[in-house]
């Protein structure tokens, strides 16, 4: 069965960067092997990078994003903890659902989608919870939500932050910032296909750890003495051999242009792109000074578009007669906004180009 | 970075059939895009064609084997729940971690490492349980327990059997013994890399869900409205396009070979192997007549190794000199057994005489 060769501009993943597929070509090692713990051990290294961190529990979970949320969740809160949640979209949403599940109190701060978090709302709505609690680059609505504030005026706070959409598309700091516990993605601005979540802990977080965590998969304590137990590894569960090889890869892509400059190609693709859209007479939907390069929301013109056909048949044009994917609008705004993503190795502006120009030939 | 071109005879991952390596390169889809949800249903029915079985919650969990077992087990034990667990290995063990994690209350029936479980005493164990699980094939000793008097006994119980080293591997009838939910993993006997955990539920297992899981990401009440969603398939987590497609490919090899063909050549691997084994004097550690084909535990013959040289020394050579992997004892076999896996591409005649042979030259 052979598939289409789809230009990946939806909320993720993205189109990975060829030396990625590369990588999957490689010879499987086992995950004892010398030589796999020394890729695994650089890999780590190249996500302290990208994460702007010196955090030593800092490692791929050997499963998609949201797996990532969950790890960072149950291994810091037990039943009856209170944590403090950020809800401008879909995933400050699933953070509640995680942390409700796990037992915890949950305290919402919600804002509007499309509109940002003021940070000092996260700082005054509780004296004193066990975690703080947002997502950074909201996927849903394209909306950056800041952290530094936060991180600053955290107290004894422990300050947890979703990075799946931020990490290597827009400036991160999680040790400048004061995060505590992040998670990311593979398939977004790493250019990776999906299947792994980075995460990274302070040794604040473990200090903090819960005694035993709800989930045996995720148990990071148990985690920590494979990642980062020096020269004896103790088996916890068989890495993903290949998909550390694409991430190890991946990362190799974005340190080799440098991150600052991977970013900047983000944010030009971004900025050329949210301009287009809007020369179109397209309105953009994420709040002017907090819009993701890496992943545009737009209103979708209903009015213009052509005679009989909703917006399901535009992106299904885009994708049979141009193969482009674009993202359709999640929960409330479904049907009401496209998000179309320039991450990774999508993030060229030759992309950009043969978006617009295909929705204006559909368009006018 | 390079690899070494190991030839994987340890307790998995095996060696991955040429034609999985190959699928990596195909270009990646969006998780909602048609021909990817295509290729998913397709995974799906090969998956129902080597579990035996017609259940429509049939496919991979987004994650490695372990996180099929905490799937299988969060989705139908509450607090409380009585779950009745066979132990005889590290896996066994591994899921009385896992249900006590979750509040159930652990009914164990222990037998002695390298022994099978006899399977009346799982039936005897509980007068009412509302699980009982057991492990098929104990990749920590080599030892098959059987499974279909105990799906003939349950009565009202779930059964609930760990599948990561028996799938392709051994006879195995999901629908015929009564099996209600089963997990295995990619990387043993389906001749895929780690990164999967195939996974299978009756309707009758469906009918007695949990309300809601302690886990969100392996919610499987969420995750079936993406799997079996029909037309409409919801979001619940970004699939892991790129091993969906190694999945797909592998199991494509193995109907293509034939089920039952794949069966016999990893029985054939064993015996030679075991009988091998045998005859340059070491003694084997799994019970006779319940003992893996493609795994196979021997007792390390101390009085033989090389003067100065330790168990361990002679696994470090037979990677260093000949690049074979094999596996060490795990918990209280440690430095007391090897674990010879012949699992997927790996269990040709060829290895098994390479294997032999390189051992013969260690050793004499």
């Amino acid at each position: 069965m052979g598939h289409s060769d789809r230009l990946l501009m939806g909320p993720g993943p993205g189109n990975p960067y060829p030396e990625v597929i590369e990588a999957f070509g490689r010879p499987v090692l086992g995950h004892l092997d010398p030589e796999f713990i020394a890729l695994l051990d650089e890999t780590n290294d190249r996500l302290r990078a990208v994460f702007k961190t010196d955090n030593a529990l800092t490692f791929p979970v050997s499963a998609t994003g949201s797996a990532g949320m969950e790890a960072t969740f149950c291994n810091v809160l037990a039943p009856g903890d209170v944590v403090v949640i950020g809800v401008n979209g879909v995933f400050g949403e699933r953070m509640c659902d995680v942390a409700s599940r796990l037992g915890a109190e949950v305290v919402r701060v919600d804002a509007e989608w499309g509109q940002a978090i003021e940070q000092q709302r996260m700082l005054d709505a509780h004296p004193n919870p066990k975690v703080i609690a947002i997502v950074h680059a909201e996927t849903s609505t394209g909306v950056r939500n800041d952290l530094a504030e936060i991180g600053a005026g955290k107290g004894d706070a422990l300050f947890l932050v979703d990075c799946v959409t931020s990490l290597c598309g827009i400036p991160l700091e999680i040790d400048e910032w004061g995060v505590d516990l992040a998670y990311s993605g593979t398939q977004k601005c790493i250019g990776v296909p999906p299947g792994l979540s980075p995460v990274t802990v302070s040794d604040r977080a473990i200090a903090n750890f819960v005694d035993r965590s709800q989930s045996w998969y995720l148990d990071l304590s148990m985690i920590a003495k494979y990642v980062t137990g020096g020269g004896a590894r103790a088996y916890h569960h068989t890495a993903p051999i290949s998909m550390i090889y694409a991430l190890h890869a991946g990362l190799g892509v974005v340190l080799e242009e440098g991150l600052e400059n991977a970013q900047a190609r983000h944010q030009a693709c971004g900025d050329r792109l949210q301009e287009g859209l809007q020369k179109m007479g397209f309105e953009l939907f994420a709040q002017e000074g907090h819009r993701l390069p890496e992943l545009t929301s737009v209103r979708i013109p209903q009015g213009r578009l052509p005679e009989g056909m909703d917006e399901a048949d535009v992106r299904r044009i885009l994708l049979e007669r141009y193969s482009i994917e674009i993202g359709g609008g999640l929960g409330p705004v479904a049907g009401q906004v496209w998000r179309i993503g320039c991450m990774g190795h999508t993030a060229r502006q030759r992309n950009v180009t043969l978006l617009l120009g295909a929705l204006a030939e559909i368009l006018d």
